[in-house]
């Protein structure tokens, strides 16, 4: 038993989300059932799908429960088992919400699984050898499936996916160009993720501007694009996309406060022959492996040094989420819990 | 040598087409040089691609030039040849644009094709045994690929396309409900096109409307799609799509005018996990021997019995055209040019 520190989500955001959305509860952890395990958590991951969750209305998952604890991804240390397979001491990933511990029924499958820290830091399971690193993978091996040459371009460059993204697109013999805000984020994603050419939206604020910046960073038009964000920035690429060009839809962040998000030109799909597509990543678990594989390789390397942006305790999580939405983290934004 | 009626395209349309683009010239055919085939049309084919070829802009094909005859697929007769494997008689299909006789390179492989008129009247090689239904074989086969059940819709329900479409999604068991302008055309869609519905979108006219109507029609959603039109048709048939549905797109007749056509809500994409794709039939050559076998067979068998509205004489096109663009055609709309 320990005392637990739990955010629960209290009532839905009107538009924009804030903090008094959000509620700090506080309970006791319960005794554990045959085949539990207690997890003390190291690291809650915040990520950009749980404010679709926050909202009522239909999306592809059930939206996040009132008065329950917030959903998320953590890492951490098993305190206690009941279950054959796992043992104190052992590193583990799982989904164990906005919270300090979890007890997890850990016969069920896809629940628990344990990790090896000895190349890869713990935290690093949560993003680039974690769920953001696979959604790279998948949205660009398998959707935009790219030849060596072609340019790859993403959004939110310079966030967990984007990292990944990058440095999968570079061993595929890409160039891949960025999308990001600011100038820190683009110098980094130039210097530090090997991005060929990064671009600042904030001084490209709508979709000439930022078309002619595209144009001067893809010279050879683009070939592909991971959307992350949806808005001007998606009209933006496709008014630069060659034929033939693919667009694996991961995100629409722009989207999910409620406001109106129209794609200007839909026409482009027809007249540059694109092919879009949509996908959740946790729909596709035969991948996981070969895209784990890939990534740990790559972090373990050092081709992928993924940046994190680390709040300190769960009470930091509200203030952290939304800066996440913001575009305020530099790097995968986690919660540090001990 | 003969007398040979041609139409131009005299000016570009300023937003929509008007008979005023067009121009009536009259000239001798040439003398044939070696290789050389002189075809008598006895149709021309009006299909809404062509309104797009006469803007000036970036589209997937080259614009129409001005001054020049045109495009526009032909069936017609061989009246003289100097190549060896076409004769006098022989009825023939080809791109032989909006004249009456054409003079034909017949060495150029795919320029010009014999066909057997024994089972399939010639007409019927511009429309179902022609790119018309080859078009709706790529798109239901090569992007929607249906299972038996599933719910397919298709725009521009009676036309060319959208009636081999029908036929070929209901050869899959599929659920095939068509989109077509008035009560005439969606009572002729169920009564003998063997669509399971038909709706009206002169009756419902906007995103709301179209949207209850469809789910209506389409009880269990709808998983595939083949856009001819776009606008809020597009918009309501996502609203109604199940997860993993598949939007094959091959017209956007609603925005050939230059008038914007936005998407309402790409985030479906993601939240439905669609996969959209543009397509020209003409890039896919490698189809169209299996496609026109099916689609020869589904006429010759009268599962298939395409509709035509037949204009008479070449210098009623422009009119029927024009036509063509507002869905005053009923069926294939072809020019009798004999």
């Amino acid at each position: 038993m320990a005392q637990n520190k739990q955010i629960v989500l209290d009532n839905r955001p009107q538009g924009e989300a804030t903090t008094g959305n959000f509620k700090l509860v506080q309970s006791e952890t319960p005794t554990l059932q045959d085949q539990q395990v207690l997890v003390r958590h190291h690291f809650l991951s915040l990520d950009p799908y749980m404010r679709g969750r926050m909202n009522e209305s239909k999306s592809y998952a059930q939206p996040q429960p009132l008065g329950e604890v917030m959903i998320g991804g953590t890492v951490g240390e098993v305190v206690e088992s009941r279950h054959p397979r796992f043992a104190p001491g052992d590193k583990v990933v799982g989904m164990g919400g906005w919270q300090e511990y979890s007890v997890v029924n850990a016969q069920e499958p896809g629940m628990l699984r344990k990790v090896d820290t000895t190349h890869v830091p713990l935290s690093h399971y949560l993003g680039a050898v974690g769920m953001p690193g696979v959604t790279a993978w998948y949205g660009l091996v398998k959707i935009i499936n790219p030849k060596a040459g072609e340019t790859v371009v993403v959004s939110a460059a310079t966030g967990a996916v984007g990292s990944a993204y990058a440095a999968l697109a570079k061993a595929r013999g890409c160039r891949v160009v960025g999308i990001a805000g600011g100038p820190d984020k683009c110098a980094y994603a130039v210097e530090e993720l090997g991005f060929d050419a990064c671009i600042d939206y904030k001084v490209h604020g709508d979709l000439k501007s930022l078309s002619q910046a595209l144009k001067q960073a893809c010279p050879n038009g683009i070939d592909g694009y991971f959307e992350n964000v949806g808005g001007y920035i998606l009209d933006a690429v496709l008014l630069r996309s060659n034929a033939f060009a693919r667009v694996a839809v991961c995100g629409m962040i722009a989207g999910y406060d409620g406001q109106p998000l129209p794609l200007a030109n839909p026409a482009l799909i027809l007249v540059n022959r694109l092919k879009i597509e949509g996908f959740i990543v946790s729909e596709h678990m035969e991948v996981w492996p070969e895209a784990l594989a890939e990534l740990g390789q790559l972090v373990g390397s050092g081709k992928l040094r993924p940046r994190e942006t680390v709040a300190q305790g769960i009470e930091a999580a509200p203030e952290a989420f939304l800066g996440l939405l913001k575009g305020r983290n530099f790097g995968k934004q986690l919660v540090k819990l001990i």
